[in-house]
């Protein structure tokens, strides 16, 4: 009996816990409180800014905002890793040759053309599934070279909290990513609970073929859609059809994002995750090749958007810890 | 008392009625029984071909299959109205002024690119928000020049309970038309109760401006995508990222999406509507301009594709009637 007493004490102080707080692993202050009030606000049906659940739509970027993009993108760490399995007589380029070799820093040099033709050579000539299953396994077998946890682990716990929180209060979310459509779903309904659909990201050339193993959808590489700065609006309109009430993002390719959700009528939040911890992450903003963000810390303030301090706002950063 | 009891009985009976004939304007018949077989066997649990939620996909092409098309799409009426209420000084070309005259005709004489040019005049230069209120207004009271329905009225009652018992049961219910994605999306949720999202569809261009009014997307004309044929498993996979298991159309424009559907694992449902009904509604196959059915009919019998005889299995066709 006694030990039935403690397991239900134990239940009944976790629910409160978890009523009072739907965001451990955020620290109290501006950004956590901010955030709880804003959803407060559109889920009281008795309040003005009551917003119905069809139109409770939250948009995030994700690299850099959902999971770590240092010391480059994920996506270009696996394609790399894709280039050094190939055969080694159809490494015809230099850059391909560093890509096999691991060399960031050339490839990095390589600028736009090097990346594009990288891509292009490990994310084309296959159907959509057989891509997806071997970015899957990808992102939960290997390891990235200075934590050593796997892709996967590098996801930011606060905000796989918030994507929860926000689903658990009648949102619906999704991912409005630079990055390719087709990887990041492979990764996104394990890592965050978003679905494939709720998926939005660039997009390479796609054809229909009735191959020797029946008809599939093949990726054919090339870029026809840029889901980056004004790209962001343009893609949520193609694929959701209607203009989010919040959106989180990290980099200045996400200010148009937050512009355009956050001059739409009622309520409306948008948040930029800011990297300042050096420690136990990575800190960068103004300068860099990767997530650079100016306006975005220019324009906050006057915008209204909450900056999210990663040192002082997260009590923890990786999923995977 | 008795009041009390009668109703009471009444409700009963239509509880029953309701689980017994999901499908009540369907004739009892071959495709009306392979629709509730498939679905019974897909959504028990107990059994081998037992789908899951997340993967009961069911994808439909519009015009023609959910609603008219007749005597041509209802979306280039809408556009030849929106040419007529133009300044006349703006129609400089003689497809503009057929547009205007309502000469349909005329319109179609023009070819692909007369229909271009129609599109273009008329769904340019606005917002996808401010097109979309003018198209909603537009299904709700402009009416039909041979049934007198509005368009809203036109969509097939069959079709609608078809719709709601998919969902009923657990399924997904997206459109998937060779017409404008954002058309349909400005009728899709109240005629079909398929949200924005679900909507798939050919693309204009769109870009991101930041106005007097405000940050917007705006429509710019042009096709950047075309969801028809062989793009309709393309498009299938940019929205969804996944393949359906079921699948319904009634033209060959559908064919590669029934085909692709239908060649994956297990359980698998094709059906195309055929239009064999001159009295009620229109009848048309093999010839003509609009949804022209010959692959189709060729080859539903060996890829065990269920042919929905709109005269035989359809008791009632206008949801507005």
């Amino acid at each position: 009996m006694r030990l039935f007493f403690i397991t239900g004490l134990v239940a009944a102080v976790c629910a409160v816990q978890g009523a009072a707080d739907p965001l451990p692993s955020w620290n109290d202050g501006a950004a956590k409180s901010a955030i709880i009030s804003f959803v407060d606000e559109v889920t009281d049906p008795a309040g003005d800014s009551y917003v119905t659940p069809a139109d409770r739509i939250a948009v995030f970027d994700n690299d850099g905002t959902l999971w770590a993009e240092q010391p480059v993108y994920f996506q270009l760490l696996y394609a790399m890793d894709k280039v050094k399995d190939a055969d080694p007589a159809d490494l015809t380029t230099d850059t391909l040759k560093a890509a096999a070799a691991g060399d960031i820093d050339a490839v990095l040099a390589s600028g736009k053309e090097g990346l594009l033709e990288i891509v292009d050579f490990s994310h084309s000539g296959m159907s959509v599934e057989a891509f997806q299953r071997d970015v899957a396994a990808w992102v939960n077998t290997q390891t990235h070279p200075t934590t050593g946890l796997t892709y996967a682990g590098m996801t930011y716990q606060p905000m796989l909290e918030l994507l929860s929180y926000l689903r658990d209060e009648g949102f619906s979310t999704y991912i409005v990513s630079g990055g390719g459509i087709d990887f990041i779903r492979a990764v996104a309904e394990d890592a965050y609970g978003i679905t494939p659909p709720e998926v939005i990201g660039s997009q390479g050339k796609l054809t229909y073929e009735v191959g020797a193993d029946g008809p599939v959808v093949l990726k054919e590489g090339g870029i026809v859609f840029v889901d980056d700065g004004p790209g962001k609006p343009v893609g949520i309109m193609r694929h959701i059809g209607k203009r989010p009430i919040f959106a989180g993002g990290n980099s200045d390719g996400d200010f148009q994002m937050l512009e355009w959700t956050t001059a739409g009528e009622g309520p409306r939040f948008g948040m930029l995750v800011h990297h300042t911890d050096g420690d136990r992450a990575f800190a960068y903003d103004r300068e860099g090749h990767i997530g650079v963000l100016n306006d975005g810390l220019d324009e906050a303030g006057e915008r209204g958007w909450v900056l999210v301090d990663m040192k002082d706002d997260w009590a923890r950063i990786w999923s995977g810890d």
